[in-house]
């Protein structure tokens, strides 16, 4: 009998547009560099070029890649511009998007190891290469006690650890009778949202969540969160969880590791450290210092879909213990058994994460390895912390400007010494200018800039052009 | 000054080795059919065939392309085969897989409005056209009191889904000063198991999760629904959230939604409904029957990640108030500050999922509506179905074998009458021959063979040939 009617795209027409939509990226990353940085579309703007109604029959491929240049064009902000400095960067390379692609094209499920044991077992492979290739203890290698995988970001990685942490410290009874209010958290003021928002998430409630005083670079002072946890611990309450970042948003600062390591192995409380866009650094041995400490620690994670090449998601999660993370996250429903699971010969992730369901990451991460190397990724990680540096050597010779604090990396905090007035002023024109894109922070109360330096393509014409631009427009702040 | 050496693949590499990936996922389109289903691997053979050490210097992509056919395909588990009818589908298609691409191309982050303007827009805009195409109730477009955002996975929706219905029943108080341990939730037993790691990761606590039981056809009781909150409720708990299923997992139980939300809303509890896998059926009148009663649901969820050609990760997740869902997820620390936030013309949509981070997944699934329209979809989803009850009607009629349950839509449980060793040897028997590729559930604690039809490329003669080998496994029983 024939198939009815198909209105499914066919293989020889997946191969023609599949090479429009190649050439369309190929184009983009030519141009980018030309767009202004921060899209300058209104609220709703892009919504009112789209039709309201779906449309009932289909449309020509074409039409739909021509929208994308009319339509989505306009309303983006170009993180893969050169010139863009803002937030940290996501960026992205040749290698990460065809991993994507080859992922998108074989379309297979990673919730268990039967389900495409290339895709759990590229995973754990890739995941000891990256824990060899930044020297991380051996307990996070699958082959010691604990083992990697790729979360979608940190926040889904705080979360986890968090829950393993609430686990360990209360024999499971957290997933068995709920949360109690009576357990408590750690991180510094300097730590990153993700932090507050899976203290909430899990259930231990805001209030539960010590925000531990920094140091003037902004590091979490160790004897603060002793005397917290003390205080806590006296008071009936059941401290759990620190949360320590090498690498913070605000200014990079950071926390102690061996300081706080030792705190939280003396009183038994699970060290989470987010090397979010930090971690990219220990492929270079003399970054390596920043992380001592670290086998102190529970779980790490950092993010090479930050700083290395590899676009969203792809954040590599790591614990020491992994039977702790799956003792905390596991569930096994009928329709999910299988002879492989049952042999306990393999890794079924969906138990070291929040969802069911996953991509196949582990390729995009493999091409980017493979097709640069350690030596192509280290030598790009050490150029963009060069630039940083010569950058802050620049703002300490500016005598309208002043550092917030020394650089340890690639982001150099930095102000106007003319108040939060001026630095608003200058980051708002800076970035209407659309030659580049900065974001701020607030340290030690004052407005600050951030210039953060990871994007792919960044090289010296473009933070020397920024560098430029920022003085020019504090000319005309002058003038104003 | 010059650039020193780069390491980067230049667009026009990209044109040419992207060529090779585009061509590779077309080739393997019009080969999939002719690979063996469920891989052949054994625990650790993907990983023998990989180096152990990661490469020192950079390798040619045309290497790493001939390690993807040599490593990794052998170890694929084929989920776009039209021969695969295991668990539910996760179907894709070209123009979907095409959207992915240039999502990882374009390289933005959507954690704000301000971030990438298009990002936000396109979600929200495709989100209210999946609501019009499905008929969904009014409040859950954008014009009206709630909204959708799309999340990685069904389990993502339910997690969010739970801490609003946790904050709302305790005004806020979870979030502020951790749950209670007197928090109770409501499911049906056949309910999937992404309710109860919710219910856990939010700790709530599993034996604050009651397991409602379900009648003949798998559906929730709510008789025995009503009981359960009124006893909770007698005890001094606080009953807060019932997640209902349209089409469960194991047999596509159908709860039934009118009596279950006037429960809820009677007794103030919020209604959460999964309808992962069944509710691109609403794409279809003569199927939207089954979706009654959605009207006094307070969320709800769809996977077109699943059905609805739109490769993973896709889901489409709806709330009738959006401000509950925001008040329980939003952060805002310094450094996302922006005009645009603040004005409260935009939506964040960092403040309806877990991460802070997320991606542009949103141009997938407009790819994928405007290629076919909502007659291709509606087309394509009526011939799954059609095919389904076919084959129920081939089962209906064979002697050997029985209807586990009458199918509602795309998913036929039927069983060997020969008992459970029966039916096991004859699910070994057929994934090991690789022609095809069925899992199993076990109702009313009898093992059942689910026959899950859904797989984009899935015909007439597919569905035959599983039949012709499903009987002759059966005859093969008779004889061993």
């Amino acid at each position: 009998m024939e198939e009815p009617k198909s209105y499914h795209m066919t293989p020889e027409e997946f191969r023609r547009h599949g090479r429009a939509v190649v050439d369309w990226v190929a184009d983009y990353m030519e141009r980018v560099e030309s767009l202004p940085v921060l899209s300058r579309v209104r609220p709703g703007e892009v919504r009112s070029m789209l039709p309201s109604d779906p449309p009932e029959h289909g449309e020509p491929f074409e039409a739909v890649l021509a929208d994308v240049e009319r339509v989505i064009l306009p309303g983006i902000t170009h993180w893969q511009s050169p010139n863009f400095f803002a937030f940290f960067p996501a960026n992205a390379s040749g290698p990460s998007i065809l991993g994507e692609l080859l992922s998108a094209g074989l379309g297979v499920q990673g919730m268990l190891w039967a389900t495409s044991p290339a895709c759990t077992e590229l995973e754990t492979h890739v995941l000891d290469w990256m824990a060899q290739m930044t020297e991380l203890p051996s307990a996070f290698r699958s082959t010691g006690t604990g083992g990697g995988a790729i979360q979608d970001s940190a926040s889904g990685a705080a979360l986890c650890a968090l829950v393993a942490a609430r686990e360990r410290a209360t024999a499971s009874a957290s997933n068995e009778r709920g949360c109690d209010g009576r357990l408590t958290a750690y991180a510094s003021t300097q730590a990153h949202s993700s932090i507050e928002k899976a203290v909430k998430l899990a259930g231990l409630g805001r209030a539960n969540l010590r925000l531990i005083a920094a140091d003037e670079r902004f590091a979490m002072r160790p004897e603060a969160l002793e005397e917290a946890i003390a205080r806590d611990a006296a008071a009936g309450l059941t401290p759990c969880f620190v949360a320590a970042t090498v690498g913070t948003t605000s200014s990079n600062g950071m926390d102690p590791l061996p300081a706080i390591g030792e705190i939280c192995k003396r009183r038994g409380l699970w060290l989470h450290v987010d090397g979010a866009m930090a971690g990219t650094a220990a492929l270079c041995p003399e970054f390596r210092p920043l992380f001592r400490g670290l086998e102190l620690a529970d779980s790490y994670c950092f993010n090479p879909h930050k700083w290395m090449f590899t676009n969203f998601d792809c954040d590599c999660f790591y614990v020491a213990d992994r039977r702790a993370l799956i003792t905390a996250l596991s569930i096994l429903p009928e329709y999910l058994r299988n002879a492989a699971t049952e042999s306990g010969a393999v890794i079924d992730y969906r138990d070291w994460q929040v969802s069911l369901g996953r991509r196949f990451r582990a390729l995009k991460l493999w091409f980017v390895i493979r097709h640069y190397g350690v030596e192509g990724l280290r030598h790009h990680v050490r150029r963009h912390v060069a630039l940083a540096q010569e950058f802050a050597g620049w703002v300490r010779e500016e005598p309208r400007f002043e550092l917030a604090v020394e650089p340890p990396l690639n982001l150099v905090c930095f102000r106007h010494r003319g108040g939060d007035a001026a630095n608003q002023a200058l980051l708002d024109a800076l970035n209407e200018s659309g030659a580049l894109y900065l974001t701020h922070a607030k340290l030690d109360g004052k407005l600050t800039l951030r210039m953060s330096i990871g994007q792919t393509h960044t090289g010296r014409r473009h933070v020397e052009a920024a560098w430029g631009r920022i003085r020019r427009a504090a000319d005309e702040l002058g003038r104003s």
